[in-house]
């Protein structure tokens, strides 16, 4: 492997699957990575990507990945670090391959994400816990390390609890998602499914939820994360849109804040990404709307190129202290754009 | 006025729109009523009723409806009671108006919900309120009086809670909702604003949801309702469906239950119109679904003719004692076939 | 196998598709068929039919058949005739086994569609093609013979047709479909193609649709059908709709009738099974509506419990001679009601 | 009025409209165009732009304009040049107004589109009826005139029969469409319109698809457009789409093409705006998608920024020649795209 170039090479596992597509756009352009292999499961390896790959993005496919031959998710990979977007039943095995081999891997599966040693990693949130790939990199007994991605609606959930936690300090939460079919992957959710109707279950979804958020506002002490005390319950749903998850919170403080204060936590906040200049930082992590009836999946999900949280609707709660809305980009804050933005944190801390 | 007939002549206030149209389906073929007369507003006054409607109903027009001359929404009409679907703009004055002639008006809008002497009736719920009645016409000095029906999300809430409320005693919940596009009305909701989209508002709709059940689930003493002392939040979202609520519940009791304790008290739950027997009564009040993804708006709507509130994915909840899901149809039991049950409700206890 | 019932037993191939539900809730109540056996894939077999089929319909499974066990699709069968909605890729082996076993097969798969000596039966159409059976059976050596319902979007355009056909000689039309997503069974279209979409494609569909119409309204001479000799176009397009495809026509004629003629033609026709009174057949199999915006699906779909065409919009069209919209209930009469009406034709023409 | 300025002072009338919120997005950077009012109707006259929009774009107003006060739709504005998309009831006579001031008026709205003397222009199909400006000058007497967008289903379809026409001579065609809901503005269509269902039916739509094309495709000589001789039959359908149309085409020509000719023809076509290079103008109108499945709105309309035809499908009809697809974006090329292209080349040919 031949690192000697100006951008770190960076390969793509899974990458015909629909995360594996956002992160393919994302690099095409990318400042500080290069894009060096695509990788899939055997059924579209040694097939050219574009034949390989039924894409769905509105953009088209970026031009010079098109001829490209896919390859085996196996190591070894031309790359220093790979994005890993595999499905989960073969993610575990594979992303401990590549970390055992050397590798970094960005994951956006959710085999690792309560790894003790595996940062479940926002930038803005949790930065802080990387010391815990040393820990990790011991138990591997090499450079290569695993970082994840939370689940799609936890991290606009963590990034907006985040300014709160911080100052008024959660002690109670419930929230319920409206989520969209593109996080069910493709061909996912049928059709007969949606027309004229809501899921109100998504499989594994609630557990997820209301454990992964403990352990990403929770404290790195000793080498360890002792999780955040509160007491979460997530109710989620799958409705007809086709980007943005939607999540009506309602919220208990220590302190309970006016709500002002509550506004100006969520409109200041500001995190490493954006102390750092992170290239696919958001201005401003989380954006607040006053209008009633805003944030909106189709109007708002691409907010700061749908890397931000939108926050709405804060208003007094008659059973805990305050409701509000948020809203996230899943594919892309939720899913890709999330690998990506933890991967350049590790580069700019010098992690790589 | 005569009404030497074997069933009660009952007039239609509204006629021309969605839960008119209802009201006119259900009571066209109605084994104790006889719609004798259709109002609408001054814009359809002396039009043919099927020049003067917009019908929505996948089923016709009732044929022997479609000649009627549509008349003004003003007393006198040849009715004992009338059903009214009026907008909330002028269905205050208007239902005063009939009421003080002599009338009884059951309502699906919502001026008259909360009125101290206005029984909000769910017969199942609260038919012990209707003593209500008598205080209400000595106020306006008659026989004529008003009667409402809960708003559309509030009355399948309200149903789910009061089994629940009666065996364990309710003190917090908190509700949100996933409602449907017919709830607003024709033309009401833009499709500009559903497709691909969900709007995380519904004007009034919280502050109504937040209030109602206090007053259904109260208990009458001295002539007067002491509101039920739980707490309540409500978060009102709509979702691109046809028809039905769907509702998440986290719910906290006085004495917590057994999970088995909780679907039994669903599924058991029968109240006066089953013991009555009253045309429009389900057979079961609250259908329990044990499939971990229903109810589903379009699969479990019309259950028991759209009249039922259908519970599913009982569970326990982190931050409440437990969590569940409820939906109902919002033009059939939770408006139009709701006030029709109301009125069957009086003829069968004398009260017209 | 015994046949001493008072009801024909039969038995449903390919029970636990959509195709397969909507022939169980057809026959759970049917006067003339008694269903006594309900087959599947291996996947299925030896399952509790309850526990087999992810059911879609909002009737729920009829009680009786939820404890059912499902059976190999081979035979025999507890039958004397079987509806098969079975896959297009055994549908052919499977059903020619069945038929040469001595059992009479009323299927809605494609394979055997065109065969020569098998009837592509509407009963209103083509009645007069059931002779064929009587070549097939020589064919097979027994009494078992196949029949086959057409293409979902062809019934409905091929019912539109017939009087058209009769009365003025078609000699070209072109057809666009706007075909529902049941269509396409379960889990069928995605969602993510479906939302805010249209897919101008639907795969070998406007094959079907240019080829069957020739011969089911082609003409009996000599044992064979001669194809009808007009010309016919098909665009086929899929739609986010549940139920009912829709189709647009411009249409020319040998002998280009009035406006007038054109209505009454198709409001005035009915075929066999109205004059035999088929427990199945609709009073009217043509519905003519005369506003300007009608058929649509959602709201003309049940007409006839689904078992009729609905045309509207006939107007001039400037290239061919008329334009109108049809539209039918593709998995009732296009579908599952087709095959049982066929059925059911065969037992009133005494042929089983 | 003062027009020392490096770029030509433009006005948007209706601009709180659907199209107007395009069109003020469009103008906020354009290298040609410097927006210098807002006008509106009398409701919104005196307010702030952004109190008196209801804004429906993913892009955010643009931040100049926010504050900007709405100015009355009557000259005089402080422009060179207005954008008009004006309700049709007011455009008739406002946009005459403007003309007969010294105007140019550039609509998309439809009243003075088949004028004899009013350009209905697309840049890369008619440019040469431009000199029909001269006459409507000389009518009326000063600098100003009016040039039309056609329709949104026209624009496209013209823009995809032109290389056809020029090459092969089209006789007849017949084309269905697949339209937007955007199309009908906002509110426009009601969501319980469209859940789960088509509307075939689109006011006056089937008109103006049926004549306008005939003028575009026109030949200029003495000053008078003849309108093209084919026969044209339009069927259009609203579906539940939010931007862009699609359009089912059989067509017939003078001298029938090879299958590869039409595609060539499609492919290689290009017109004046790609020839002056004018900002708007994309590089290749028409595209063509060899995919089988394509072009679809979701995944198509926003091709070349969404002023591109996107066609495919191309294949043989049993009926007229050939069939096709061909798909565009309504609000972008088929709208306020459209007008500003229009505007651009009245620039480049130095008539402003």
């Amino acid at each position: 492997m031949d690192f000697n170039r100006s951008r770190l090479p960076v390969a793509v596992l899974g990458a015909t699957g629909t995360v594996g597509q956002r992160l393919i756009s994302l690099l095409a352009n990318h400042p500080w990575f290069e894009l060096t292999a695509l990788a899939a499961s055997d059924q579209s390896v040694g097939k050219r990507y574009a034949d390989a790959v039924r894409w769905h993005l509105p953009t088209p496919i970026p031009a010079r990945y098109r001829d490209w031959i896919v390859q085996p998710s196996r190591p070894p990979l031309d790359a220093r670090l790979v994005f890993s977007a595999l499905p989960t039943d073969v993610a575990r095995q594979t992303e401990d391959d590549f970390a055992n081999a050397g590798y970094i891997v960005s994951t956006n599966s959710s085999p690792h994400r309560m790894d003790a040693d595996v940062p479940l990693l926002i930038p803005e949130v949790n930065a802080h816990h990387l010391p815990l790939i040393e820990s990790q990199r011991r138990r591997r007994g090499g450079r290569g390390y695993i970082i994840a991605n939370p689940n799609c609606s936890t991290i606009h959930l963590a990034l907006a609890l985040k300014p709160l936690h911080d100052a008024f300090g959660i002690t109670r939460l419930v929230v319920t998602t409206m989520q969209a079919i593109s996080g069910a992957g493709y061909p996912g959710v049928a059709s007969m499914d949606m027309v004229d109707n809501v899921v109100p279950f998504i499989g594994g979804e609630e557990g997820k939820m209301e454990s992964e958020p403990h352990k990403i506002l929770g404290a790195l002490a000793d080498g360890h994360i002792a999780p955040a005390p509160f007491r979460l319950s997530a109710h989620c749903n799958r409705v007809m849109t086709l980007d943005g998850h939607l999540e009506a919170v309602s919220i208990e403080f220590a302190r309970k804040p006016l709500p002002v204060e509550l506004r100006v936590a969520f409109a200041d906040f500001r995190g490493e990404p954006q102390a750092l200049g992170l290239p696919s930082a958001p201005a401003r992590p989380i954006v607040v709307r006053d209008e009633p009836d805003r944030p909106q999946p189709r109007l708002d999900r691409d907010e700061q190129n749908g890397m931000a949280s939108v926050v709405g609707r804060i208003r007094p709660c008659p059973v805990l202290d305050y409701k509000f809305v948020v809203l996230g980009h899943n594919t892309l804050r939720g899913a890709a754009g999330g690998t990506i933005l933890n991967a350049e944190l590790l580069v700019a801390k010098e992690m790589v």
